[in-house]
């Protein structure tokens, strides 16, 4: 779009750190206007195979990161969108940030990553635990049947179960397994905090992170008997990642002089405090008000939602207070198969001729509610809400020999659907209502998809109006800290942008979904909640038949010759 | 293979009649050695959606068939086959037939069929129904209904079901659709009993078809008040298909002079009586002896095992006194889609470079057993034996984003081999033991599949050592109306073949097939015995959906624009 600058315009840049790079994007701060993006992929990636210093083995299940290479999005991407935008230095008042989580590092008491001092350069556990290494679930099971047993009161907060991915299993794990790089640790930090630190030459500490990743709930972190009983060492496990916690949108401090440096920014402008690429969705999407739930779907989705009360919802990922904006409680659930799913279909599943999301998008859409005779089970990449097992898995009912792969695909759309309206009834049913969808993120592409969800959850579907949507959140945010906006709804209120009702139920097809949503639900309940755990139990099998190496039948037995040629 | 022809040895013909073709194929009596074969294709084939006389539209479900194609197998497969085999024709002493079933067909007294009839020609119920003439499912639902109401003896003798494919509702469909056909049909006549009376010039009912398929128990057929309660017109029906039953290998008469001319065989040689493609083929295979399980292994699966003792097994197709050889109660059983099911993923499901079963065998050999991770329930055609359900559909669990084509593949052939496992298990528990599988048929060609049956039943399985089993069966009942042989036994041993102990079972993965077989029986109960009839409601939604046009999601909302290209 063509944007005019008028001389008294001041603009924000986000900062998004994904999985795999970062991208900043220029944002005008009196109308959220886009004037310039880049993106700057990371060195090493994802490290969960070997290490980039001196190529050893990693263990199954690792993925670790280079945290210089987030200061590289830093001295490349920022220069590089501010280039693109036209805007002059001078003009730019703030920088916010939002990341991937729970990410989280050791440091020293001045912020150097333990991956940087020179005798740690090969110690894995040295490096940043990216949010999809998923080694510490040996500690995040014992974390959990410690807290139910003793009615810690923190685990209703969290659906009932910590997970894996966050600070206290991977801290534990790196006591348990590297105790040396434990002790040297004196700061256990969230990347997105870590940057901002990078930035303002100021350590804080996020209540988003601080929330859904560290268990800080009602003022306070787990106790030390608790941590304690967990192992001997870990009692003192607090004093690495508590300092004061600061809302989302408050300024973290002024930009240094080396940061300047390495974006070519000013010195001394806002620096936000950090962020989670999900919650920062929510007010791109002008989607702070409470029942207004955020869908941000990708290959996976992530839900969050306002409510105005305190509610523990079973299965769900957390609530923490003023975890997506101040005043509210922040909820966040989440679909661990999405686009994943619809991805394997199409990469690995669908014939010649199928190949592509379009056609068989285009190809389902012509098929009336329920005509294909399909129901499907989401669960190819276990279920994160509401069951909280990585160990289920996908199901298909209603196969037949007339059985297409529009009907397949359709099929598998419709699953993520139901999933989404499983959790919403949730949070409904515990007291915290959701009137309408917004939806972010890469799926937002297909009207189909859309459409489905509008009409299996029976609610109005907005879409987000940018395709950044992290980074102009992250932006928002720096508005905010920078003073330009009072607060983060007013701020949202100029500057998110989000297409309203884009989507709307269609009567009949809302009551044609009901029937097929409520066989979802039925088979939902057999195999995820003990009707019938064949899931579970073929994983094990699965599992035990690859280590074992049960002999594969041979197939060399010769067939008998036929009489005849 | 060469076969060196003596002067004493004598020759018989077999001639198999399949959905599309007949085939002839010429056997040594002392041997069983196959020197010739021939098929000739059926002109008008199946008439499924137009009447070739005079092209009208024919109902759903209608399968017809033109008597006269039969006689053209006789006219050109048999000296087709007989001019391949090298064999002089006064060196051939009998003739035997073997035939799809039930497929059936209205005659005047002498045997013309009506549809030969000039002013019936172009009157679909005056021609030949074919096996798969699947439209009269509403008169077997009556059948059925009024015989547990009345609690008629015979019904249990067919696992408490009788099909829409045999001859009491094809006969009812014909009686209430067309009566002035039904009055006009002198006889009502399996197919295979007509062919031997175009042979022989005398009418034959064998005591197969008659048992399986026209319910003839303990020597009666159902009675004249049972029929008058069906219909107040439908009380003489069994002067229509009444007669002397003939044992399986009895001689009908001897070649007519017409049918002489037709095959070019000598007059007054040996016709054998009728029967059915599936029964014939046990004698092929040497498999009378009471245990021996053949299983005719095609699109779908018959299975047929003699007994020595009477049993009703629930779900079975039928048991008939002397139905597969005279002295025993032969027992037939079935599953609806088997290669079918294979056919389907490699044609409609599987990616590019996955498309065919050889390179789909072959990679999914490679793997231990249940290293996939699936199980499948075998129902993409529905459930012949024993849920006797067309309405049921196929379900696979167990899928991820790591689950690849091999393993889907895997996974649909171990679900058929679980299918058949059921029934013999259901079998063994009705007091009918079966100790050996002897498979004929087309996926005998797969080594994968058949080692997977043999580990999954835990028995050995034996492989039918000709291409052509049923026509090698239809001259081994031909050498004994020939009086070449003193029974079908006895000939069986000297003309059948067999490859005994083809596959065994190993230990080792028959105990690893135990775990995943118990799980199919538990989703197999769970979805076919009541626990959740869900695939029954999602056939009713999906019938409902097609016929009524629930509209589609529109997909035409315009996406919201972008903010930046």
């Amino acid at each position: 779009m063509s944007v005019s600058v008028e001389p008294e315009d001041r603009f924000v840049i986000g900062v998004d750190f994904g999985t795999l790079s970062g991208r900043a994007l220029v944002v005008r701060v009196r109308d959220g206007a886009e004037l310039g993006t880049a993106v700057h992929a990371y060195r090493s990636g994802v490290m969960d195979s070997v290490l980039a210093a001196d190529g050893q083995q990693l263990p199954a299940d690792w993925a670790l990161q280079d945290p210089d290479d987030y200061r590289d999005v830093l001295r490349h991407a920022v220069p590089a969108a501010l280039a693109a935008s036209g805007v002059p230095a001078d003009r730019v008042v703030g920088i916010g940030i939002d990341f991937t989580a729970c990410t989280v590092l050791p440091t020293l008491a001045d912020g150097t990553p333990l991956c940087e001092l020179p005798d740690l350069r090969t110690r894995p556990h040295a490096y940043v635990k990216l949010w999809k290494h998923h080694a510490a679930q040996h500690q995040a099971d014992r974390i959990n049947a410690l807290a139910h047993q003793r009615g810690e009161p923190w685990i209703g907060r969290y659906g009932g179960k910590i997970s894996a991915e966050w600070q206290y299993a991977k801290a534990l794990q790196l006591l348990e397994e590297d105790p040396e790089i434990y002790t040297r640790a004196e700061r256990w930090i969230e990347a997105a905090d870590w940057i901002v630190w990078q930035l303002c030459g100021t350590e804080t500490r996020n209540v988003c992170t601080a929330g859904y990743k560290g268990i800080h709930q009602d003022g306070r972190y787990p106790s030390r008997d608790y941590l304690a009983a967990l192992n001997p060492d870990f009692p003192d496990f607090v004093q690495k990642i508590d300092g004061p916690l600061a809302a989302l949108g408050e300024r973290a401090g002024g930009l240094t002089a080396q940061a300047a440096a390495w974006t070519g920014l000013r010195e001394g402008i806002a620096v936000a405090v950090g962020n989670v690429d999900a919650h920062v969705t929510a007010a791109a999407a002008q989607a702070l008000e409470p029942g207004r739930l955020v869908a941000i779907m990708g290959t996976s989705t992530c839900h969050v939602v306002n409510g105005t009360e305190l509610a523990e919802v079973a299965g769900m990922c957390g609530v923490v207070d003023g975890g997506i904006s101040a005043g509210h409680w922040g909820y966040e659930a989440g679909q661990s198969g999405v686009g994943d799913i619809f991805g394997w279909y199409v990469e690995h599943a669908a014939p010649d001729g199928y190949a592509s999301h379009e056609s068989l998008s285009e190809e389902a859409a012509k098929q009336p509610v329920g005509a294909h005779g399909l129901v499907a089970l989401d669960w190819w990449n276990g279920n994160r809400s509401l069951l909280v097992n990585h160990d289920l898995s996908g199901v298909i009912v209603g196969l037949t020999l007339a059985t297409r792969p529009p009907d397949i695909y359709r099929a598998l759309l419709e699953s993520t659907a139901y999933g989404t309206r499983m959790i919403i009834e949730a949070f409904a049913e515990a007291g915290v209502p959701v009137n309408e969808l917004v939806v972010a993120g890469g799926l937002t592409n297909n009207p189909l998809l859309m459409q489905i969800y509008a009409d299996v959850t029976d609610r109005p579907l907005s879409i987000i109006g940018s395709a950044q949507g992290p980074a102009l959140g992250s932006a928002i945010h720096a508005a905010v800290a920078a003073g330009a906006h009072p607060d983060v709804p007013a701020a949202a209120a100029v500057m998110g942008r989000v297409t309203r009702d884009a989507y709307l139920p269609d009567p009949e097809r809302v009551r044609a979904y009901d029937a097929l949503y409520a066989e979802y639900r039925r088979l939902h309940d057999h195999f995820g909640r003990g009707g019938d755990d064949v899931l579970l139990r073929l994983r094990t099998i699965r599992n035990t038949a690859r280590s074992a190496a049960v002999p594969a039948p041979a197939g060399e037995v010769a067939l008998p010759q036929e009489a005849m040629a």
